[in-house]
């Protein structure tokens, strides 16, 4: 089956069924393309307020885009047929602020105080930058993209708190200009960069040994660029210590039926 | 009488009344602010259509957004009244390219051969650039804005050639990136920067010493960012040397009645 002559909501719903069913496994990046597909936290709802304005308050770094209904596993905003408890290829397990396993299904987790949170991820901007010919050093280099958490604080909302946690691609300046223009279209993807240049300037000290994700190579003339992450709210929610909470394993994302494009503005 | 209470045209007509009868003479930064200001160039036919096509072929410096029929000095499309023998503070004459002397009118240098070509300036993009509490530091300072001849070369038309002309205006990377986002909004205003950080990439050799304009000062963290200016053409004018060529003297531009907004896209 080519991805090329299957409509784009069919690929998003063979791939769900496809991690459903245990197949699909691994990372979810550059499958069904043109799909939005977002970072996901489950809180129990004694959380789940504080959470939600914490995600309000920072919406660059936490792009709200779908929220369930208390106990509810369905999400019919961003695919008819998602079954949170099953949709991810691979959940990790949080006690205390502590991730303690990873599972491939929560049927067995599942409680009825839980809401699921989803959040718009870079997913979206780096498909287009690649379209735009500025495709991310670290899809050229096949890698996970350097994550650094750095001194700019967030918003805090109860009892979550902590730094933003930023990504970077190195551009030289011309192409940064263009990314700033491209990444601004998709503030639901976290937008516009925060910062370029000086990493110092943010509290990081070393972008060769990013705190998660992989290196990637800065050429002569490039300046990194540093865009908010959808890793802050981990950030965040280890600081809040909740006695229960699931994410999605990191590049293994909620494939939804909501396109880029629907979320993009001008 | 206030600015505040005379609607945006009754100033953009009054101010030119006040420029075709001899009484304002200076700068027209500032004044009427929301109407577009042009770059004015005024060139006999035979070297127009080489010209038209050069700014065509540049539209990021040479944005143009009026250009008359030969021989008449009327620009009914940027304002009613427009008589473009009388309504610069200013006027440069240039003869075999090289600028002779300045004149308040050219009523007797008028010929039936005229072409009026009119093209976006920076001062649209400054406006919204202060409006979002980013101050351009030449405005701060109350100096022309700093500009600086590149390595970057033009698309040569006919006998119109030579290098870009940038202005530059510091920023902290975090306002450099709103400002880029800001100044996207005017593509005929020379629209988003070519560049910033590193000014030898460009060809600039000493940021301290513009080639036109004044110096202004760059602060601590600061990054200079660097947007194609409408001086460009003036450089390709001197190349091309025409025997007769008429433009506006810095900074007294042509007020029109079209409205920064009115060209903005999104």
């Amino acid at each position: 089956m080519s991805q090329s002559v299957t409509p784009l909501l069919q690929q998003t719903a063979d791939l769900r069924l496809s991690i459903r069913q245990g197949e699909h496994r691994g990372p979810t990046s550059g499958l069904a393309t043109g799909a939005m597909q977002g970072n996901v936290v489950i809180l129990p709802a004694d959380y789940a307020n504080e959470f939600l304005l914490y995600c309000q308050s920072n919406p660059v770094s936490c792009p709200l885009i779908g929220v369930s209904e208390m106990g509810n596993y369905a999400l019919p905003s961003l695919g008819a047929d998602i079954d949170m408890r099953f949709d991810l290829p691979e959940y990790y397990i949080y006690r205390d602020g502590e991730k303690v396993e990873s599972r491939e299904s929560i049927e067995d987790l599942w409680q009825d105080n839980f809401i699921v949170f989803v959040l718009g991820c870079s997913f979206s901007f780096e498909h287009a930058l690649t379209q735009a010919g500025l495709t991310p050093r670290n899809i050229e280099q096949g890698v996970n993209v350097s994550m650094y958490e750095t001194s700019i604080p967030t918003v805090p909302a109860g009892r979550f708190f902590g730094n933003t946690v930023v990504t970077m691609r190195p551009y030289v300046p011309k192409d940064a200009i263009r990314a700033i223009q491209i990444t601004t279209r998709f503030p639901k993807a976290h937008g516009a960069p925060l910062h370029f240049g000086d990493p110092t300037l943010i509290g990081i000290n070393n972008l060769a040994a990013p705190d998660f994700g992989n290196p990637v190579a800065i050429r002569e003339g490039e300046t990194p660029v540093f865009w908010a992450c959808g890793v802050t709210p981990q950030l965040a929610i280890r600081n809040a210590k909740p006695p229960l909470c699931i994410t999605h394993a990191p590049g293994k994302m909620l494939v939804t039926d909501v396109l880029d494009t629907d979320l993009a503005v001008f």
